[in-house]
């Protein structure tokens, strides 16, 4: 395999045209879009247009006019069409973190009552953990975190809810929703699924599945910019009146918003998860992000992305044997849009790589992770990553002090 | 009174230069900044620069080296000056709603024990109560809204917490920080603030006043746009270790966000109420609106406020005597920044106000709201308004069909 074989597949990809629909910096092998998602050339000028041409000159009276209050629906309703969901079951709202916490609280007040367990991946992201540990210990449950050979033991008629990350951040492994969606259900436990690493990046079917929750993250695979609204699944059995569940009664949520009436009376279904009001320049640019992947076959998406990956892992071992890096992301698992490697000394090593301009980022305790975006990463970005780190690894440079420093955010 | 008295005040407005900071469309009477402030010329900008050089240009590392993740403490620290708070008690995240189902539930968790009531005012903004309703809910307590004539003596050893919209939103009283939080002090309550309609209209004390926690909006008098991020205040007496209170456990409220440790440990302090990732476009949009805020003398802003409402409310007695029209905002009380009038047909009255140019809204069951944002607001837009206004008054024309069918948000 040679940098020419790259470019041969390069030149063969059905969806190599909507790389130019990212504004990619010239030079720049990008390879962090499973933490931040690249710009859409549309964008800067969708928010140009938001700020003036609805905010500046329509003001208030944009929220009807240039169709604001539509939003977390708008793009929900589109988000909905990624991920296998029924229309009125996603919306567009607040954080990842706030809205687990607002469908795991859901979730746990409709649980069967008398069980004592909020199961999780021992490798869950740990966000989810941390809003988990403070809903157990509110429910009065035991959080149960395990390893991924003892998960589908684990998940008995002790379960309330369970869980789970479709696909690991760390490692790249992706979870089989199916079957672990049909274990929770034969052991009566309602079922949570975090998207963060899969929407948008292959396909996911929550309706087909059966599954109970969602949420998902705007700013990876979707592209929505950093820190965009996040949004959430309620499957349509969830949605009948005095099932809501969500704690934070906001009066978007509320079934009769602009009545301004003292008492709060949930909307019926997915609306009655919504919170405050929506932030709508950055629901503008998600929505934009959104809009590609949309443009996209997603079985070429995924067929591209497992491509991608799959030339990356083989790069790696062609061209990195003896050189203390190890896969971390086995070749066999089912993967997301990345793959990890290791490194005694991931950290200054990753540094080096991204001076170099290949972006990828490191994870503890000494992962290398390397996310490929199918809606713009090329064949030759794995060997320009795959030939940098060569190139590195044969050297000592990477271990200078400059690239020793930790910084708050990679 | 006349108009071309209202223009001389105008021109000796030590103030008026700030007007040009803002992009307000030509020949548009804009008295609804109470409900979405302007659009800051600087702002579009601003979101091109970090959509353009920092997002798409540095992409993640712009995390570190654009200072997004300095966002919400570096904002949050900008408008800690306007309210009176000292550093380290005010950060931005979220929208209000989220923001106060926070800080009401850490007042609640902290709040002495055996205490039966969670007392507000009858007239507080909707979502507020709806948030209080759900955490009353959730914490065993009654949840009794008072009207203000009965507020000073509802505030008892029973409660456990008093929650108070320092500006009520329909009818623009101000109520009296120092000494409700001295009345709720000396009860043994724990106090919080709505600054919603006062941050950035008028000087707010927090510290000084010695209350509690606050929460405020970004889009209104801080003018950074549809569904800015909101902020909140956290006393530092209540951000000891322990004290947190804060339900919502996420990443960002982490000691250490970026160590990816499994359990969740609070960060000290105000920090620990971040839960998920910043929205960086939205932030930084607010951003914006702060400095200008900033910018001005705050004496200087809150004595134009009072002159322009004090104004409008002269106006609108020498005007409109006969024509139905009622002060719903008392000139005796001391106000926010918004007059409030009732009409008994007040929707299709403000709808063809509105189409004249003159943009004030509805709020139940009859009232027609006029906001004064200092920054921008000249004294002849009170006199243009009350011209409008008794031009309709004196037709039948707003009384027409097309004025009549309600809309979403106004």
């Amino acid at each position: 395999m040679t940098r020419d074989d790259c470019l041969a597949l390069d030149a063969g990809d059905a969806l190599a045209h909507l790389r130019s629909q990212f504004a990619l910096p010239e030079g720049l092998t990008y390879l962090d879009g499973n933490s931040l998602g690249a710009l859409p050339a549309a964008t800067p000028a969708r928010l140009a247009e938001v700020a003036q041409a609805e905010w500046g000159a329509q003001l208030v009276s944009a929220w009807n006019n240039a169709g604001w209050a539509d939003l977390p629906k708008r793009v929900g309703e589109k988000i909905a069409r990624l991920i296998g969901a029924p229309e009125n079951s996603v919306r567009v709202a607040d954080s990842t973190s706030v809205n687990l916490y607002k469908v795991l609280h859901a979730a746990l007040s409709n649980a069967a009552e008398g069980r004592k367990t909020l199961l999780m991946q021992a490798g869950s992201f740990p966000s989810d953990g941390y809003i988990a540990q403070g809903l157990a210990a509110q429910f009065g449950l035991d959080l149960q975190r395990v390893e991924d050979d003892a998960l589908e033991a684990a998940i008995t008629s002790d379960c309330a809810v369970v869980l789970l990350n479709h696909v690991d951040y760390r490692s790249g492994r992706l979870y089989d929703m199916p079957r672990l969606t049909a274990l929770a259900q034969q052991a009566g436990a309602l079922i949570v699924w975090d998207l963060a690493h899969s929407a948008g990046a292959l396909p996911v079917a929550v309706a087909e599945c059966g599954i109970d929750y969602a949420v998902g993250c705007g700013y990876k695979y979707l592209n929505g910019g950093p820190g965009a609204p996040a949004f959430l699944y309620v499957a349509p059995k969830w949605q009948a009146a005095g099932l809501s569940g969500n704690p934070l009664c906001g009066w978007f949520g509320h079934a009769k918003p602009f009545d301004f009436v003292p008492d709060y009376r949930p909307a019926i279904g997915v609306d009655s998860f919504m919170v405050g009001t929506p932030p709508v320049l950055s629901m503008a640019a998600l929505e934009v992000g959104v809009d590609i992947t949309l443009s996209a076959d997603p079985a070429l998406l995924r067929q591209k992305s497992l491509a991608l990956t799959s030339l990356f892992i083989r790069l790696v071992q062609q061209e990195l044997a003896g050189f203390e890096i190890e896969l971390v992301t086995q070749p066999e698992w089912p993967r997301g849009s990345q793959v990890s490697l290791s490194h005694p000394e991931a950290w200054p090593l990753m540094q080096a790589l991204i001076a170099q301009g290949v972006v990828g980022d490191f994870r503890s305790p000494n992962f290398l992770r390397f996310g490929f975006a199918p809606l713009y990463n090329r064949f030759v970005d794995a060997w320009d990553a795959v030939a940098n780190l060569k190139h590195l690894l044969q050297q000592e440079a990477w271990r200078a002090p400059e690239f020793q420093a930790p910084k708050a955010i990679t």
